[in-house]
């Protein structure tokens, strides 16, 4: 089994993306995660909510997500963008059904209600936000699904054990989803040819990781590349045994990436 | 087994449906499906794209659904208020799952690209429309979630043939649902207490009607209660035994219809 997460930026190729997997399907089981950054801020901005991020005191950008940002999550994650995603691979031919972490509860966490944000040199306290971190696994339902020709497409919002929507992240969410399906190989696709040492040099790529080397990327690492490498040092400790960065906007970007063709980190 | 439907109005009370929904699906196996029309206006109203109707040469109000409207759609149906709907089921104790039509094909249906529409006297053709009605569902699909202890919660959009989201008539979709799984009895929950002869009294309520009377009672009813006639009559030819319309702002709201304590139609 296969978990492929793909990015929420506006230039991903969902067109190349689902003629991939049409044929990948075919030789392995395959989980889907996606993402809808891009779409989730152009509502945000034309309700009149523009998305707001916290700065971890760890160093992590995350996005503020009061009540008001978690409906926006739901409606775009969940609605516009999965069900478009879902549309698109059902024309191609592949049976995808679209989830979020809610139904079943594929993902559940616990809420962190309250979070410190590091804004201008000052920690402060930001209360009654619904983030939080998944740590089970409805992998019943996942195997159901793919047991029976289903695709399973799945984003965010998660569930926290008191059945509370929560805005939780996909990078570290395949984690915990590899260990409790024991899945040896995750895909991450993105904007970007792969890891960078230079975010805006592409000759910067970095081909093969060694896993015991990720926590010194985080230098290099930028905005939300540092949760990916976090999300990368986690699969490694849920026992995945090879991770793919790799474009997101190319053609077969799957076949791509699994031949090692953006960075490979074992 | 029974499918009930829950309309989109506001001041539909969730939280004695889930209540009521706790005990039922101990004795019989049920699939939700819900509408989303009050939270549907206030986001297309804040986002600057009211909420347009149509009227059909024969007589019935539906929502004029270009790209745009079809986007708000997917989000707040699928998005929003499912997941919303599948949190607090879930919180209840209830294993729901949130699927729109989309999913795994669960409704597919014909694209309506041009419609006809009545204004002030005369009839205008509206081009590039995302409308359609359902014609297969996907029983693998619903079986297979309630066969492992899931409850399914569907909604809109439902998916054309050739992979496009379409807006489609949950009032005629679970007839068509009801006809695919074989479903005997249909609950349907709404803002009033039955069928109102005088859609401003409700001691006008008709407690039984019979189903030969269904098309008789098309010159009482009012906006969207005409789909629910046709909804019905196109439920009995599908099989269906018993149509139960009933108030969705009481306690037990299921087994009050069930009981026959909303309107009967038999």
């Amino acid at each position: 089994m296969l978990i492929v997460k793909v990015g929420g930026g506006k230039n991903i190729n969902w067109g190349y993306i689902s003629e991939d997997l049409t044929s990948l399907i075919k030789k392995e089981e395959v989980v889907l995660v996606h993402g809808a950054s891009s779409r989730r801020d152009q509502v945000a901005k034309k309700l009149g909510v523009p998305t707001r991020y916290v700065n971890s005191p760890s160093g992590y950008k995350g996005v503020y997500t009061d009540k008001k940002a978690l409906e926006i999550l739901s409606m775009v994650y969940a609605g516009l963008v999965n069900k478009s995603i879902v549309a698109r691979l059902q024309k191609a031919g592949i049976n995808a059904v679209g989830l979020s972490g809610v139904d079943g509860r594929i993902w559940e966490g616990k809420r962190k209600t309250n979070i410190l944000s590091q804004e201008n040199g000052k920690t402060k306290l930001i209360k009654n936000t619904f983030t939080g971190k998944v740590e089970t696994v409805n992998t019943n339902l996942i195997n159901l699904l793919i047991d029976n020709g289903y695709l399973p497409v799945i984003t965010q919002p998660a569930i926290s054990s008191d059945g509370e929507l929560i805005n939780t992240d996909n990078d570290r969410n395949i984690a915990v989803m590899a260990g409790a399906l024991r899945v040896k190989k995750l895909v991450v696709l993105f904007e970007a040819p792969g890891f960078l040492k230079e975010p805006s040099d592409e000759s910067s790529l970095l081909r093969k990781i060694s896993k015991k080397d990720l926590p010194s990327l985080m230098r290099y690492a930028k905005g939300t590349m540092k949760k990916k490498v976090l999300g990368a040092i986690e699969a490694f400790e849920h026992g995945v045994k090879t991770v793919y960065w790799s474009d997101g906007r190319i053609k077969e970007p799957i076949r791509n990436a699994l031949a090692g063709k953006g960075t490979m980190i074992k």
